[in-house]
């Protein structure tokens, strides 16, 4: 079964050679690593900021739409390099892994 | 099924009020939000960086690597505000739902 | 004698409430403090990647202009509180304050 | 006359080719770019977040020492590639140059 981030990683895959003028993610791509790079940090600060503003009584609503902006230029990023979400995730399985399957094993059936 | 990211969630939410000399989690929750927005902020920095280090000839590893530190804190992040993965992963699929829609359907059974 | 920061923050101040629509800094400080704190953090990032730019060859005119661009919007922000860069080098003063004494005396006239 | 950042850019170069476990500068310049570039970015988000706790009742101090911060690991990066500041303010005089002229004439005796 195929998760957001896999299908998402398709997506920008699919979009990676279209034409830059009708696909985001192949203008981004064409514009070279550079201009990724810095849309990654500029989704950083936004979303520092949009935690900000929670703490002064603006909703969730902007955070979350903040972290998935970066969340979906982490992936044009590692598509730049022939990577996806899986090897990201894996990496993060290995760290938490122990707890993981203890916790897993916890709930039972999985 | 509980994916990696849902899974880790879990893990920082109960590790949110353990004691902050044992699980770096809960240092983290009981240093603030800034010291948590400036570990994404970091992780930003350095993800940039390690992408630059793979045009110089590095291996993709380290890059693997930052980005799971960057998800690691946004997740922390969000966990600071009772959010999680889920909100981030919705409004994706909202963005791209059309696309997904279309290539769940053509999965048949999803 | 006025130096080149002095003289921008001047700037800065007058332009502060002229037209947004002609003057770039009016545009800023009508545009709220989190617009002028993306920029600073955008400006950080493509000062860093103009850096890694050098080593890849580029000449260090980029790094020259992407730290002016920097050094400006600290500025910008300086002056959203009522502060000017003369706080910022008393500080660096008083840090470096007493090696600059030191290296004051021995170049003999100051 | 030397002013504060040509004297810091002095003590900066002085302080290169020292002990790193002496100096903190020398201790930089020896750990490389990267390292250098990573302290850069995380004084720009300490500044932006500075900047936000006056919003929130904090007093300004913070936010002159975190530019502070920022500012003085921008002269360690130019020093990197034998730059200083003056090569920064001499942009700067570019861009503003014509308003600065005028604007000195205007107030007469300078």
């Amino acid at each position: 079964m195929a998760d957001t981030l896999t299908k998402l990683a398709k997506i920008i895959e699919e979009r990676k050679d279209q034409d830059p003028s009708t696909s985001y993610v192949a203008l981004l791509q064409s514009s070279g690593l550079n201009k990724i790079l810095e849309k990654v940090g500029e989704e950083a600060i936004e979303t520092i900021l949009a935690a900000r503003d929670i703490q002064q009584g603006d909703d969730k609503s902007k955070l979350i739409y903040e972290t998935a902006d970066l969340w979906f230029h982490t992936l044009v990023m590692l598509s730049k390099f022939e990577l996806g979400p899986q090897e990201v995730l894996d990496e993060l399985e290995k760290r938490f892994g122990t707890s993981g399957l203890d916790e897993k094993a916890s709930r039972g059936t999985g």
